[in-house]
Parts: C-alpha cells; sequence; structure tokens
C-alpha cells in the first residue's frame, strides 16, 4: 500500500513521469504554520543539478499546496501537495522499453503487475521519494515546536569513510560529507566513478537531538523498528543500523551497556533506544546506500519475451544515490519522529487528563 | 501497539512474570493444518536451558491452541495461543525492584508510562518471543504450501565469523552454528565471557529458498523493508542487512548490480529482492544481535529516584542472546512472509478472476 | 478481521465451544484503575439465565485478568482477559451437525471457509459478545474519567413501545425496560412469545451524557458512522439510527435544524453529533435487534449436502435478544468513545503543547 | 482519518472553496480498465444543476487522472484522481464568516479544531462526495468483472413513499424516484418545500444483484457494519436500515427467519446478510437522509463570540439532498464492495493455491 505512519501519514501517488506526483498528509494537527516556502526550500535541497555530484537532470519540482491549509495554517484537514511533471517525455526510454535493466524493479514490477510501465522506472523511480521530502518538511514543523531537531549527512562514500562529523559543515557541503578533512577525497571519488561510466554507494549518518523520553509504541511499533522500516524502504538503501550497529554483535555486554548515573548516561551505544522506546539521549543511526543501479557500462540482461540482451544505458543518472539519498532520510526520520510523537500521547492516563480536564 | 502483520496478524499479550502470554492469530486461512505438535516443536527450538550455551533457566514453556481450530484445521476463526507462566515468583527481582538495569528497557518504560513493573523485564523481557515463534510456525505451515522455505543459523558470535554456511549443520548445532569448522572456536568464546560473568552478540543469517516472484507492496509495505521492521523489531537487534547490506556501499554499480540472463541472475547482491518486490531468487538477511544486556559484573546505574547506585545483577542469562534469537528471527521472516504472500493476491485482476470465476 | 477500536483495539477470539474465549485490549492508558470485580460486574449484567425473559442456560462467564495490570491498574502493556468454557459438551448440536438453521450464520460460514464447526454457531455466535461487554467495562472506566456517562435500556418489544425513558429505571428492570408503564406489557409480550416457541424483535435506546465537544475524526472516522459499525455489527442487529434518525428523512429542515442560542441547542435531533463531531449535546442512538432466530417451531431448510430438511431446533434460547443485547450495544458504545478520546487528542497543536511542554 | 477501505482504499482531500479536491485510489488489481469517461459519468450523474429539483449551483466537476494508470489500464500503482474547483471564491460566505450555521459542522468543526474555514464548510462540505463518486466508478469497473451489480434509487421524499420499485425507472427519472407512480407528487413536495423557502428528507434504497457468497470479515469487518459505516458516514444520514431493518425488531423469528430448500431461500427478511457475510442473497438496504440543514427562513444560532445572532442564509442549495445523495450511496456501497471481494480471496487455502500453484 501507498501510505506511511498511522497517525501523521502520508499517502502518495505518482510515476516518474506521469502527469505530477503527490501526497496527502494526514493527522497534521491543526494550528500549524504550512506554507509552500518551507516546503519548496526542503524539496530544494534534494533537486538534481545542483552541482556535478549529482545528475546533471533538472526538475523544477515546485510544490503547491492544494488543501488543508486556510491563512498559512493547517486547519486539521488533510493537506494536499503536488508537483507537476514538467519533462513528461519519455522518448529516452524508449530504448529500455522491453529489457529490464539490472538492480531495477522493472523485472519485479512486471512480474508482480503483468504491466510494463517503461516511464523512467514508473512509480518504483526514486522520484517519488521528494514527497518524501515535502512530508517530512511538514513533519519537521511539528517537532521543532518541542525542539527535536533532526541532523544527517554523508559519512562514507565507497571505501572512504569519515571520522569526525560535523552536521554544521554538511549543510554547507555540496556531497553533505560530514567530515571536512574527507570531502575532497569522497568528491573525487565520485568524480572518477562518474568518468568510469559506473557509480558508488555511500552511507549516511542521522543524529536526532532533544528527543522526548518516551517515544516508540512496543512491542510493535517500536521506534527503532519503525526507523528502519522507513529507511530500508528508501530506494537503494540495503542496511540500517541503530547505535553501534553492526558492531555492537562484536561487543561484550561491559563494552556495550550504556551505564547511568544521576547525571545521565555514560555512553550511547545504544544510539538512543532502548526497548524500542526513546531514551532521551541523542538518536544515532546509519543508512547504507548501494551504488546507482544505473550505469552507462554494457550490461546484460533479458527482455519481456525472456531473451537475452546487452545493452548500454543511456541518460543522466546520479553518480552516487546516497547524496540525495541524505535527505530523504531526513525526512523519513522526520515522518516516524512525528507520528511516533502523537501516538505517545495517550501513554498515561496523566496526558488524557491534561488535554481534557 | 501490539500486533504485527497486515491481513495476517498476530497480536500478543503477556509479561514475562504474569500469569500466562499468549497471541491471536489472525487471517489465517481456512483449511489449513494447524496443531499443538507442531508449534510445541518450534517453541522448543527457541527453549533456554538446554545446553551450556543459554540460560540455565527453565521454561516449560507449554503451548494450548485455545479457538480456531477444529478437526486439526483452522476454521477462518482467530488463533489464540496460551502458555501460562510456570514460574511467577519475581523474588528473583526484588534486588532490582527500584534500579534500572543498564542497556534494558526498565528506565524507558518507566519514563514511557510512569509505571514500574519490575518482574524481569515485564512487558519488555524477551519471554514475549515464545509467541514470536509459536506463530511463526502457523505462518511456517501455510508457506510451506506454496514450498516456500526459511533456513537460519548462527554466522558469527562476536569476532569470530563464520565463512562456509551450511543450514542443515545448524540445525543439528547446540549453538545453531553455520560453520562446521567455526563452531567450536564460537562455542568456547561464549563459555570465556560467561566465566567472566559477561556477555558477547552475534549475527544470525537467513536464506530463503522458493520465494514467488512479486512478494512486497510498494511503496509503503516493501518486502525489504517489512523485513527490516520485523527484524529489528526483536529484542537486541541493532542493525538488519539484505542482500551485499553495508558491503553494497563500498561497492561500484558494476560490482553490484546483478546481471540476468534467461538462465537467470548471474549473481545475488540485492538479496533477492527488487524495488521491494522479491524476485525470485534466495532472500538473503544478516540480523546482528547486541551482547546480552544482563551481565553479572558490577555496573553503575541510577534508582527510581534518580539517585546513583552499584549492583551486580543476580539470576540466570543466556551469554550470547543471538543464539535463542536466532529462532525468533526464522520466525519474524516466517511472519512477514505469509502476509506478503495474501497481500500479493490482489495484485492483478487475473488473480481475482482465478478466485471468483 | 477480528479486532475492533483504531488506538483503543479490542482483539477478540473464540468459540461458542471452544476451549475458551478472550481478548486482547490494546492502548488502554497506563495509570487506569482496572480489576476483575467491575469487569465480572459488567459481565454479570449479560449473563443468561437470570430470569424467565432469558434463556435458562447458564454460562458461568468468569472472566480473568491475564496481563497488563499491575498492583491494580494498567501499566500500558496490552489486558488479556480470559473466560473458560465451562460447557464444552457440544452433544446438544449433534442434531443440528449437518443442517444449516435459518437466519443463522451456518450457511454463510460453511461457503466462506470451506468448514462446519457445528458447536453452538462456533465463533458466529453471540457468545463472543460477553468479550466486549468486558472490554467495554474498561473503556467505560476510561470514560469516567472525563466524566462521559453512558446510559442505555429497552424502548421497545415488538410493537409495544415505550414513551417516557428513565434510564435509572432501566438499571432496576429484569429487562431493563426504559418505560415504567410499559414494563408489564413487554414483559408480557416475551413470556407469550416463548410461550408460542417462538421469539420477537426488540429496540435498544442509548443516550451519552457529558461528552466532550470534538470527538470524531471526520470524514471516515466520524462518530455516528464508527458508533454505526458498531452496532450494526452485533448480532441480530438490523437497523441504526443517530438522533432523530429515520424520521428526519420525512421532516422540513425547519423542523429538523437545531438552533442555538449563548444557553445552547434548543433542540437535539441531530443526536449530539454534527458533520461527524460531538456537539457537546447528548448522544441519542437507536438500535433495532431482529427476532432471536433460534425458535422452537418448525421450519424448512437444507443440509450439507444441500437436500431439503423440515426440522424443530432443541436447547435454551432467549426469546428475545435485544434485552441481553442492551448490555452488548452498551458496551460497544464505550468501546467507540473511549477510542475516540484518545484519536481526538491530537486535533490541536495545543494539546501536542499541553502534554511536551 | 481521511482513508476509507481496507485493501481498496480511498484517501480524499480537498475542501469547498479550496483549489482542488482530489483522491488516491489505492490497491486497485493491474490490469482493470481505467479511465476518465466513465468516472466522468458517474460524477455527472452527481452534478448539480441539472434540474428545478437540485440546487442550481453549476460545478464543471471536471476529473483528471493523474496517476496510476499506463495505456488505459490500472498498473497497481495508486491511482490519484484530482477536481480543480472552478469557484474559489467564497463572497457568498462574507456573512456566515463569523457565525455557526445550524444542523451544519460549522460550531463542532470550529471546537475541535480552533479553526473556522468558514468557506462553504471547508472540510465538511458534501461537496467531498464527488470523490466518493469518483472513486466508487472504478470500484464498480472492479465489481462488474464478476458481475455484482448495485443498483439504487429514492423510495421515499418526506412522507411520500414510494410503493413499487422500478431501478431501471430510476435511472430515467430526474429525482432518481423507484416509483414511477408516485414520482409526480415527490416532486411536487421537492417544490412546494423549496418555495416556502424550507427543505425536505428522503430515503434512498439500493439493491445488490449476483453478490458471491462469503463477502463480510467476521468479526469486525462484517459486511453489514462496513456498510453501516460507510453509508452513516454520507453527511445528512441519519439511519440505516439492512433488510428489513427497523421493522425486524417488530416481527417474531417465525415471521423473520428466511427459511431455505434446495432452490434457494423462501423469503429475504435478512437482506442478503446472515452473520455479516454475504449469503448470495440480494443486498437490501435503506438511507435515510435528513432535510438540507441550509434552508433560507430565519434561524436562531451564536456567532464565534457565543453571541446571539438572527440570520438568514443565502445562496443556491438542494431543496432535498438525498436525491443527489443517492449517487453517493451507491458509490460507497460499490468501495464497500469491492473491499470485501478482495479481502475474502485469502478465506480459504484453496483460493491462495488456486492463484500460486
Amino acid at each position: 500500500m501507498n501510505y506511511f505512519g498511522n497517525r501523521f501519514r502520508v499517502t502518495t501517488f505518482g510515476e516518474s513521469h506521469g502527469v505530477a506526483i503527490g501526497c496527502i498528509i494526514d493527522g497534521v494537527p491543526a494550528g500549524l504554520e504550512v506554507n509552500e516556502s518551507y516546503i519548496q526550500a526542503a524539496l530544494d535541497r534534494r533537486k538534481p543539478g545542483q552541482n556535478s555530484y549529482m545528475t546533471s537532470r533538472k526538475e523544477g519540482d515546485k510544490v503547491e499546496i492544494l488543501s488543508g491549509v486556510f491563512e498559512g495554517v493547517s486547519t486539521g484537514a488533510p493537506i494536499a501537495l503536488i508537483i507537476y511533471n514538467e519533462n513528461q517525455k519519455s522518448n529516452d526510454y524508449e530504448n529500455i522499453k522491453d529489457i529490464f535493466r539490472p538492480a531495477h524493479a522493472d523485472f519485479t514490477y512486471f512480474k508482480k503487475y503483468g504491466i510494463r510501465d517503461f516511464r523512467g522506472g514508473g512509480r518504483s523511480s526514486a522520484r517519488e521519494t521528494a514527497l518524501r521530502v515535502a512530508a517530512g518538511a511538514v513533519a519537521e514543523k511539528l517537532l521543532n515546536i518541542v525542539n527535536v531537531k533532526v541532523q544527517s549527512g554523508i559519512c562514507s562514500i565507497g571505501k572512504i569513510d569519515g571520522k569526525d562529523f560535523d552536521f554544521e559543515f554538511a549543510k554547507t557541503s555540496e556531497i553533505f560529507a560530514l567530515d571536512k578533512s574527507m570531502e575532497e577525497k569522497q568528491k573525487e571519488l565520485i568524480l572518477q566513478v562518474k568518468n568510469e561510466h559506473d557509480s558508488i554507494g555511500g552511507v549516511v549518518l542521522v543524529e536526532v537531538l532533544n528527543v522526548p523520553i518516551g517515544l516508540g509504541e512496543p512491542l510493535y511499533e517500536k521506534l527503532d523498528a519503525k526507523l528502519a522500516e522507513a529507511l530500508m524502504g528508501i530506494n537503494g538503501v540495503k542496511a540500517v543500523e541503530i547505535g553501534d550497529g553492526a558492531n555492537a554483535s562484536k561487543l561484550k555486554g561491559s563494552e556495550n551497556n550504556d551505564e547511568m548515573t544521576k547525571n545521565g548516561f555514560l555512553s550511547n551505544h545504544s544510539g538512543g533506544i532502548l526497548g524500542g522506546i526513546s531514551s532521551g539521549q541523542n538518536l544515532k543511526i546509519k543508512i547504507h546506500f548501494k551504488p546507482t543501479p544505473s550505469i552507462f557500462k554494457e550490461q546484460k540482461t533479458i527482455d519481456k519475451n525472456g531473451d537475452d540482451v546487452t545493452f548500454s544505458l543511456k541518460g543522466r543518472h546520479d553518480p552516487c544515490i546516497a547524496i540525495r539519498g541524505n535527505v530523504v532520510v531526513h525526512a523519513m526520520v522526520n515522518l516516524v519522529l512525528a507520528d511516533m510523537l502523537i501516538l505517545n500521547m495517550s501513554s498515561k492516563l496523566e496526558n488524557i487528563k491534561k488535554v481534557y480536564m
């Protein structure tokens, strides 16, 4: 199904080369400031064609609010956003009309639905992630009311890992690099694979500050489980780690446990989540993106009839999807947290009284 | 909330030291063979106290079917399972009654709900995972009808990684080890940390054979996203990888793309999922468990009043939760796939006709 | 599926003649007083065999809390309730083993699921409504915190309509009659049809006092729509009316509109709901029950092979299901309102601030 | 929340005087013929301004498909529909800007959300029902594949009841009258109340032919419960009856039970539903609409400050909302049945095999 979230819920529609893409954001509390300006600003961070580390493809991505906002604030009615597709021509895709691009969803969509919408990946295109970013901006505005602050950036490109992370620097970096000292090398690697007509993977790091204690609805809407779902569902993501993540499996309990004192936790191996509930420490999440599947090297595949084909992809594509993926990650974390913030409201009888008495 | 799954749905209840734990399995198609015998067999694989690599705590875990089954087959009514807790005494927990055990959910549950149910972790105890295993056994019976086969085992304990994986061997190993040649070393490490009053992390590997093409409901019930949610939600899991997982982020597209020929895929970096939909290749998933938080070394923490406390845990605990976690992982994968199998039924008009015409 | 409610959610299991029936109540805010005593009291109001206007069948219906409650209050964990079936013998049903009782669900369950669980209606038996009553008692405890008061009773039996309604009197009446002056005639009618080996329909009236303004989540979780769903889903209910109900269709706007002044509404044709949202006026709902389908007169039907059969039902049955249905109606209204109370918490940004700041 | 349906799901957005209204239809099986032409035809049946029995307000209501359809058939991706509001001017509403119209949702929306979107009722306007009609047309196309046929019409206007119902005649009647012999009187009544600056209630009757046995998911997605929810949620509906409905409460079991023979049922008091599951008989449902709340007579109300106001409404309004409501009822029944058709697919193991083996 095409919605995400329980009480703060986004339902999206649209294909890469259809008339438009859009979404309905449901469950936004009435009275929140909502306007096209800050949503557009978020979209602009994801926009392709901004520099040589991204696809040179241009997408206007001009968002319009269709409903749910009156005099600049949310009314409690569903908020619909629409982005018209400027370039609906699917000429670029004539040459792949009948073949399945390796590592893309062409094959599985065709088998599942029995339909081949070849135009730029159709529904499976990462173009849909623009809507996550747009909806995430509204979620972020809600989070800001209670001071929650999500920050993110690139920690690795291929095998070039950052060490010292500066989220403020990442905002200014063309590739959202977190480690200033590694940025140049990471950029070089991107350009190198681009020249090789190839692509490269990367890793995004998220940190969330000022998370209220108590977010997460165990046992089956745990905060970490919902984050994992939200992030693994992003195009190209192949692994999600919380706190020490995979490395925790190598440690002893005495090394991994976060001891506490009256002044707070002495470490943060857990990544700010205990038993699926936020502990008040900063959330720490790592998201691993595979390399862009669209490469220009010659590849083997099959066509709709199941016959062998050798082909070379044309068009313009990101050499590293992790970079723009960083903006999508940021948005999905916003969406999960906004939902959890609302869900947690009824955890205690005390809160019911606060609202009604 | 306390349910998992959309149309094949499990809702669980019960705490570590309450009267009983149990679950309601809803959405099981009528006509499936269901009996206590095979559910009990699955539970027995998870049962503690079987060897020195597990906690010596004994849990009878005798399951009883309360409803939904008539003359050995499911009736379409919800199937309720119950396991009475034999040992409801919470004496063992008197000494931690007022303190928050590090790396446990004591602190966050107390803050979220304002209640301190100190008896063995209450709802947050891994005891609840017995129900996942029980429900997973019913899901597996359904999967078997269409020949889907889930297999799993331990690939790493701490830093001792297996290389050659044999799922048949794992079934016979006391620690579910996948690599026969590493089993002894892995066992030794477990005993060593146990002797040190410490614990150790581990990694579970899952492979699923004969997955029908088309499972997964994009864009927000993608197969990989739902697996990530299901697995990250298991107690102690800190990272989930699909296919090449984290390693994919280090690769180039030309290395990571799975090319196809008329004889099938030439590799399986994707782990059997493309665009959130099963491709017909084997699923490959890695799940990283942190070390058991319950260790017997002295640790610092705070009590309910926020004051500093130094304490040493008593009782019996698994030195490595990944081992019994392996059985829970297996079950959760079953649950996700059974749900996806049902959800996918309406993907094509053709299927509607098959059922109704 | 077998759950009701969104955030205050009840999932039930069990058949008429299975081992046990039970339910899981999820979403109860932590800190609410929950005990078997008040749940049992609610169940006792529904209990059969109390007087000659009900079935003489005895059901112990002893409820036990299995989880979710610690030291007398809810912990935020799911609350499981169980009622063991004392009489699991299905001998009484041997004679209907292969036939479909008219106006019962025997035929449709068999066709839908392909299974004939003949024991007392199996899952479709009204026995399951005991669980609604039990869960409704917990919901009512929550509603009482904010002073919401649900009251109900019988307004009509067959064609004998009450006029003057006294909800306090109904509590003391063996048939929950609302109109003291008609109670005797209504009782007589029940005994008369009983002597004729027949049954009779009836109507329940509900009034809810002190409803907070704002309950109901338009457009598709409107308060009236959710009440209609909840009530039409009760065994034997064939019509639901809100406010003036069917009669509103005969009126002019000038007769039906509820005008307002600064002292409040001048009338209550709407039944306390405008646009699917509670207006602060009393809720008024009418629920029409068909006559008990189980009658002792000779009837025509078919057997599992589709052959004609003439038969006479044996056993003990309510001559008028509306009477015990009154208790179930009361419970379902409680469940809807408790859910709506929680859902409405996030309607305004102001409430988010109340909880988190 | 703003969605309806479980697997065949419609999420709507938009206000009476916003930029646009629209919806996302999710869960449409791939391969279904979908085009603007038949959706527009359904919308045209609801369109105002067609004759003197409706509001003279003109709404173009030109629908556009934005996604989910490729080369004339559904692709399995969500189908988005949009209708731009031609007349966004809210001048007409200047005079009611600060007051709450009696029997409208103005008061409750303001109290719930703290916002006064005065423009024509905002989200609570019946304008949103155009989307139900549009989505219902797609659902109907799916139902037609398995020969299900929904038909509906007006049986009563005020106290003028039809007796002999002809669904074919209703299609040709300007007021969708089912009884040709009463049509003239019903029309006269409408014109009379219109001249009196008043309005009148009415009743819609639905009959569904060729319903497969087995639709409805007990115990909490019963077919009758879901129909009641769907229909009670339509603007202005105050009562829903299934089969004999309210009248069943006056009958004896021997009168109300539908006996069966090998040639089928001998009567249809149940309205085609037993135990919440379709029996294969025709569905029969009655829906009671209150009179249009918008009347031109002088009325008392209060303003935003709570002060008394006497006012007369201006503008153009339907004298009887049941007439256009008939089209909305038809659509909602389509939506419920399409959803139930999909949900029922997994009722039996046999169906799983049909799809996968």
